[in-house]
């Protein structure tokens, strides 16, 4: 009989997180969590003490022990070898350089162990059990502060020659254009990334530009301006923020139908705060790629919202252990 | 035994060309080949009867029957559907909707038949027996009028959802920028496709920069402005010409950066006559490249120019007979 249960841990800047995920016949869900400041488990072996304490408390709940377990999936924010499960490098947490977290856990637990980079877990879940499921070529997108992806090829997810494929965020959009953090000028990030629209909004509020989002944060000073707002402003009826939306999506729409044209998807996935946008977004965004991409391409490709939210890095991390071959070298 | 011939038919611009080509210890060679001009040849039926009968005269010269072949590759310059062998249509030759090349083929041959777009058929020759040879995941990118490209992935040649993957001229570079001949602005064949790289320089030449091409021209009015004489005069030292292709190079290498951010390949091959400029272009590319990638692709990527030139493609279309598993679906 298969295993149905998985543990997904979704190493995050805030928390680390680690999920019971059963496999039912109609997909995937997490069924308990528990979870510990990601600040003080940081360093690797903190990492693998909490680990260790946070399993035995989750199991235990459910009268499981690891051996029961398909597995344990772990999404980790950096560089990831994943044929090998060896962390080469997280850039924004110190200690890490080429942990084997695959075999240390193995060691531990005596299940398999399946370790990559959160990106790609989370592209993952949306390939096997969310919005992509049942795809052979798809294209994942996450809009966050980054700009962050994960790519299904004939069926797998591909990771190049040497673990770092899908940094989507860092093709050249605007040659020439504004300053990335990578170090580059004009990679797509700077275009659509979330910090560079708050940016570009904020500006835009100081030159006199009539908006509603004025309003909205004079009347409420707790209130942040950031994506969400800027959305709120826009179902609101708001003619800046909808304008703003319609060239956010147009020029998403532009840089995917390069992508179309370059990879010919089935689907393309978008997940994080933009993707609650809505049809501001996405209407100008499906207009734009369909005439931008060659017709055969855009012909077959369709444009999703991701399925899962808060919890797709849990969901992401447990897929790899159900889903197939997502171990090798890929 | 394992068969060592193939036939592979390149359907040009100019000429339809039939190579006999043979498979070595060493890697792959065109032993003898014949042609007939493209313009008579054109439309399906023609172009059916001229294949029948210059393959009588080609496998005559060798005392060669169809079925003592591996098989024929056909390289069409179009969109085709490589599963089925169905040629969807050709842009620039009228009366191909939707011919099954393959099956007309194998009724009369009577040997393996693998039909693909000419450029993927040219990937194939650099994947399989080219600069690419043993590679698992690769791109090739082709600098002509036009700019196509081919991908392998796994170690398999990609052709996406509904086989027009690799248009990878057609990837936004410089958002607003130049029309392109598709239709969108700022595709990064407007930025180093042949055509527009002879514009620049005319335009340069008229408005008074000082360069040898001027001179070159002026003496030789046959000499057309094109980018093997601006190749020359980079070679001879003109200091305009060697800025010129520097630029290029820059270009090139950033886009490919972001090539490298997204596929990580192992390696890229460049064909085409751009390929013949030697370091004035190859080394600010390196350089730019090196730079413009995340650091763990960068390290893992090596720019190569292509093996096969005047007959890369007959080669690539042998190739794809030769080569494994590149008549199904990949």
């Amino acid at each position: 009989m298969k295993k149905k249960y998985a543990v997904g841990i979704d190493f995050g800047g805030t928390n680390i997180r680690l999920g019971l995920v059963q496999r039912t016949s109609k997909g995937i869900r997490v069924i308990d969590q528990v979870g510990c400041a990601s600040r003080a488990a940081g360093r690797p072996q903190p990492f693998m003490r909490s680990i260790r304490q946070l399993m035995n408390i989750l199991l235990r709940r459910h009268g499981l022990k690891p051996r029961q377990l398909a597995g344990i999936g772990v999404g980790m924010p950096g560089s990831v070898n994943t044929r090998q499960g060896l962390v080469h490098f997280l850039p924004n947490v110190k200690g890490w350089k080429n942990v084997p977290v695959q075999s240390k856990m193995q060691k531990i637990f005596h299940c398999p162990i399946v370790v990559d980079n959160d990106v790609n877990a989370m592209a993952q879940g949306e390939f096997f059990f969310g919005a992509a499921r049942g795809c052979r070529n798809a294209v994942f997108l996450t809009l966050g502060t980054g700009l962050g992806g994960g790519l299904l090829i004939n069926g797998k997810p591909f990771h190049g020659e040497s673990f770092s494929a899908a940094e989507i965020g860092h093709l050249t959009y605007r040659a020439g254009g504004r300053t990335c953090a990578c170090g580059q000028r004009g990679c797509i990030e700077t275009e659509i990334g979330n910090a560079y629209l708050v940016k570009r909004v904020r500006r835009d509020i100081k030159s006199g530009k009539k908006t509603l989002l004025k309003k909205m944060i004079d009347e409420s000073p707790e209130k942040k301006l950031e994506v969400k707002l800027i959305a709120m402003a826009a179902k609101r009826g708001d003619r800046y923020a909808i304008g703003f939306w319609k060239g956010v999506g147009q020029h998403l729409g532009h840089f995917l139908g390069g992508i179309c044209n370059l990879l010919n998807p089935e689907k393309i996935v978008i997940g994080g705060g933009v993707g609650q946008v809505g049809h501001y977004l996405f209407g100008p965004l499906n207009r734009t790629l369909k005439a931008s991409a060659f017709p055969a391409a855009a012909r077959h490709v369709r444009v999703v919202k991701a399925r899962f939210g808060a919890d797709a890095g849990i969901v992401g991390a447990a897929s790899m252990v159900f889903g197939k071959k997502s171990g090798g070298k890929s």
